[in-house]
């Protein structure tokens, strides 16, 4: 039985074991003032090109979008997301239970918009009766998208303006930024990133980590008692080593974009064999989650093999499914994957 | 330089790294349902007595006892809980973040007195102004104490007769249970806090795991929709199995409690040479928490050589200290701290 | 100047004002255990047609959205609203702050479809993730909507039957109900809102109070302790009386329906003469609202005369806005605004 | 039957009724922008002696400590107030609702020592941990205080110092300001409490009005935004010249001052009539709620004729009960009471 279900049906990239066995035994302090979480930051720091950086170690994502989101909205603002954003949709209303509206706006292939953003925003302050209504307060984007799309370097600069001349915050939710950042054709960068958010999150969890989503304040932009906020949310890990460790590895001799780019690799290998045998994508993009849409019976016999997600019915006798690669997919699984269809 | 300072100083006990090499690329679906989680579930529900129990794995403390609680009260209900309780004090609000009051009574070297309960409960219900005030909806108390003390039997029995009568769900914070499950002279056994509770957890974090808590709601207790809620708290692991590969191999061969009996057989030995040479003990208890009040200079000589936790001002020349020994505490260790007192 | 800006730029009914000054020194306790209180409750579950009913008063509109929505919400669960709703689009966020998301549906001139609404809770229910999503547990409508229109009884019978179906209470946002109550042509009384909704509010704010808002909840509905989560989110009155004379008065020989008659007569002939003076309507309704498009200039030149509300931007060259009747329009107001049109 | 339950015994000082009636056909616009409230705040400021205070009605007084409390504090404050603070006691949890942890004092017959929060703050930031806890964010107490004593301008200043140099604001609970204002023997005035607190309020309920709050923020002190959170709270009344119209009243030709001291007036000479005949106060105040220790079969005969308001049970065989005089009081039932005693 082959498995595509998702990218986080492993464990952790064994260099992340190692190293977990290997400082097992020094002493260290807890909360995140251990020496591996102060050389993960630093070396993050380096990375995004950033020295002022700050860098918080927290467990998942929707942990993060929530604390993130909660702690930089003032009380009267919502977040605003696509109406496809993982906050609007699919966090149990994560973001709701902190007292913050989601605000959506229309998703192209997962994707904002900056003028519909742009829009939005001066029909709300131009409203006489926005004072009754919840203001936008930052702007949640995710990239990979839902879809698997990216934004283009002056998609993300568009909306970087439009939120700048809004002093609307701009979060990026990288839950999977390690494949978007590796995947050819692609012009945006981890300092590009840096440069245009205000708070954005290194995917850890999904991108060969045990756990853990590094969130990153440019800018030295990290609000003040965060730490007393997280502890709040109840998400101060006791351990702060158990993410730190990890993050070292991870920005460690590149392993974070060198593993991503075997994802990568397999998805367009799995994504050129549907192409040329004529499947229909549900949505094209270039990273490592193929939405494909198959007929209920073809499905039906695929799945005796196969483990995949259910995406959306698509109509009575079609159903979209994601095929998901990761780090840690085999270049034969996917053969003979490819073999089967 | 030796260190004391807290339980959870080090990474996990080997034989946990060990398993998580060892399963490392079994696949498995996400969010709990994978097979150690599964696996997990029953050796704790046969460890409990409780076939039926029904048993959920989250990452930390403040987290669960935010969780549970939070999931457990109604709207217009509060926890009763010590002045000194971990909930009351050092969880940042956590509690009060989900809307609900703590509501404090008096602490005896930790521990919550059954009577006095009952009587808070009884003046509340006669109060005729009490639908203006916050009802008592459960009561918490925590296993080893904040002091690290330990209730007896019977002290649990009187405490679940009174919850009981008044309808009050009863929830034991283990955080260091295994600590107390094994310390010479405790007549409390894991079965008993299944019989006596209605929700505890076995604390993972500090008793040898790199994190994770393992709640258990005793014949089939747990809230409806509960993942839901974990869900929207913010605290699902994607990868569950991460603490599922960890509660399966402490709960395999008696491991959870071999490896607590470390902690305390070295806290006997150092409370024994405290005692002998005339130590004052701010609160005397028999786990792995030692509290001693030290004279102000004689703490700053000993900080040189041992890093030991702030715990109180006691007068303007004494400070309270806590040394901490845990599952990975070397003996050796010990007898090179008791040479230095 | 003539002002049709709403239908709360008065005090109230001088009924009401008669009524607080003939009870102003009769000693009563508070917090609506008054005898005024008492005799209201009475008077409403007999023109409901309910002798079980529940009946509790509050301040306003949001509040009691708010306040009823939190308190028959699950944790986990949402309001579905149309997008249109009030509790949508024009409440600050008041749901969301209580931590329920507001799930919506499409709105058809304000109203929503029942079929709609059984696709949507179908389709939640059908999807394997749901249990990450936020779940619909109840059903907010308005009657009249924000667009002035009135449900049938088909049509409330409708979302009756897929609320059953579904267990979902639905609530029915009656803030200008009165108003709804005597539009000629609506075949929706008093019985059948209390009937076939599980709480609704009969709104005095809009209809001739001072303020304050009848929550009823047919068969006995209340959520337990309920007073004291009204207390809980600083809704409860000291002085329940005020509220509770007024709802007396307004319940006393019909007072309630026969005000309401007065902002419908004076609204059918306006709404008579736009038509024949060719206005075009936003949206076509039978109650005291009246949506007119105007082009700017026009409408410049009428605020020089009359005072009107806002509604929304059409082109760039025209506008829509309000003109509200009330209890207390003046049929010579309506003429004299009708010769300037 | 003679009643001296509370002080919102009874509807509104006619003068108030007067207003209502005089001014209620004259249309206004709604939310607090109408001319009403404009010129109350207007005198409000001059009674205040601060022409830059901001001033906002809310409809009653747990509402008023709700919105107030939380707009001002950050996420991870809470408010300092006595054990026996409306806050802390007598609220439902309305503070711990909306996310803050009552942080409490010990009183001193109702009073905050300015001494204890000074080392209760001092200590606070002293300890090493404090990032896990609950930052003091404001400083709440009441004047009259729960138990009707009265803060000495000396008592208010140290207050005050104290709050400056934490840089927390202090908030006065002014439920009963009118009373304590006028109270023979006070050496605080309407400007001291301006001039000393960053925000308090004029109570109207127990005071004289049907309802409403008069909350003033001195020196331009009003939350960005406060409206918005006001509506999001379910808090912003549509008919906000309800409470325009009655604080306007209520701020013309003194009657305010001049109301409360019929309270004062009378409850001084049943406060001697008590000392007369020996009766025990449970505390000594000056103000209008008089609290008496009772025998209980003593108490039982008066209760059949007098109503008055259980406080506390003191022991087996003697309870509290407060009697309570007010605006609307007459001297002669006073009399008719000595007359019983």
């Amino acid at each position: 039985m082959l498995s595509f279900v998702n990218d986080y049906s492993e464990g952790a990239h064994p260099a992340i074991l190692d190293a977990l066995v290997r400082t097992n035994y020094q002493q260290e302090p807890g909360y995140g003032d251990d020496a591996f979480c102060t050389s993960a930051r630093e070396k993050i720091r380096l990375a995004c090109g950033d020295p002022t950086a700050d860098v918080f170690f927290l467990a998942g994502g929707t942990q993060t979008n929530q604390v993130v989101i909660d702690t930089m909205l003032a009380p009267y603002e919502g977040v605003v997301a696509c109406e496809t954003g993982h906050v609007a949709q699919h966090e149990a209303g994560a973001i709701e239970y902190t007292g913050h509206k989601v605000l959506t706006l229309p998703q192209h292939e997962g994707k904002m918009c900056a003028r519909e953003l742009d829009d939005f925003v001066a029909t709300f302050f131009a409203d006489g009766n926005h004072d009754h209504m919840v203001f936008p307060g930052m702007v949640y984007i995710s990239h990979p998208t839902e879809y698997g799309t990216l934004y283009t370097l002056a998609e993300l600069e568009a909306l970087h303006e439009v939120c700048a001349r809004w002093k609307l915050p701009l979060f990026m939710d990288g839950a999977r930024l390690g494949y978007g950042l590796v995947t050819p054709g692609t012009d945006v960068t981890l300092e590009d990133v840096t440069r245009l958010t205000d708070v954005f999150y290194i995917g850890g969890t999904k991108v060969g980590a045990l756990l853990g989503e590094a969130v990153v304040f440019p800018r030295s932009g990290m609000p003040a008692h965060f730490l007393t906020m997280v502890k709040q949310h109840g998400a101060l890990l006791a351990k702060g080593r158990v993410v730190g460790v990890q993050f070292d590895t991870l920005f460690t001799d590149e392993l974070y974009t060198s593993i991503a780019r075997n994802a990568i690799a397999c998805a367009d290998v799995l994504r050129a064999a549907f192409a040329e045998r004529g499947y229909t994508f549900l949505v094209e993009n270039p990273t490592n989650q193929i939405l494909v849409v198959l007929e209920n019976q073809r499905l039906a016999e695929l799945e005796q093999q196969v483990a995949v997600s259910f995406w959306e019915k698509v109509d009575d006798t079609h159903t979209a499914v994601r095929f998901a690669t990761s780090w840690a997919t085999k270049m034969e699984d996917v053969e003979a994957l490819i073999e089967l269809l």
